[in-house]
């Protein structure tokens, strides 16, 4: 990537990534959602109650079995359009820069998403849930159950400096 | 990975993967733990108070700001001496064979895993943390802030057809 970004807003930090990557991920599926452009997204999973199916490549599909029973799943999927460099950043509906971990933007070194969502339903290899926020066609790369017991943490704070949206 | 694996249990169901990574991941920092060896992990996260150490590679030192605010992260990790072909799979403190995606076990098409924990200090690419059951130098790919709002559901669950541990 170049050093030279063209986009970088003020405040922003980019900073030069490794030469080569440390892992490899697959693509097991796709992600199918209403929304074609990232301005139509909603600005959070909160943001929309739209049934959303996830299309699971049938070469895992034995991986399913148990699934159907979990009322809420955890996604990981990857923002393949997303910029990986920037490590300060103002993502859209922010006024002030901020750290990239302190943020959900799909823009951090791995671009990496991570959903909670309910699921609505299970059909051979496509699965109907609501919780998304993702461009239509995101690559899925994994599937988990959620367990409210290590996973659910109500009472969890995220202070800012300054009055604003997360 | 040869399709003839040595060590596939009874019940257990291998398939082919793709022969080309579709992306690649960065390994952010390393993840300081107790447990040197398998066997010795926690059965999960529950199963520990030990605090754990994560150590960001400094090139990624400005995403931090903003970090030191939150009560709890999502971290995700890669579980790199993790098997990545079994669909169905007999995790060791199992007694039933489960599909991969109902369950939390390393072994799974992208060995990536999810941890909430509670963040106990912020020191310079220093994060101390507790909630983790994972082997020493497990190597870190994200630190994302945890949302109530969007990430915890207290009264999910996850049905079984077997009385059995998760």
């Amino acid at each position: 990537m170049s050093t030279a970004e063209p986009d970088i807003r003020p405040g922003e930090i980019a900073v030069p990534l490794p030469e080569t990557f440390d892992a490899g991920v697959y693509f097991i599926g796709r992600i199918r959602t209403p929304w074609k452009r990232r301005d139509e997204c909603p600005k959070n999973a909160r943001g929309s109650d739209s049934e959303c199916v996830i299309e699971l490549d049938p070469r895992y599909a034995a991986g399913l079995d148990g699934v159907a029973g979990c009322s809420r799943l955890v996604l990981l999927y990857f923002m393949h359009q997303a910029r990986r460099d920037l490590m300060v950043q103002r993502p859209r509906h922010h006024t002030a820069p901020r750290g990239t971990f302190s943020v959900r933007s799909p823009v951090r070194p791995n671009p990496i998403a991570m959903s909670v969502v309910r699921l609505v339903r299970v059909e051979g290899t496509t699965l109907s849930v609501v919780g998304l926020d993702c461009l239509d066609g995101t690559p899925l790369i994994d599937i988990k159950p959620y367990f409210a017991s290590v996973d659910s943490v109500p009472d969890a704070v995220v202070e800012r400096s300054k009055a604003d949206s997360e």
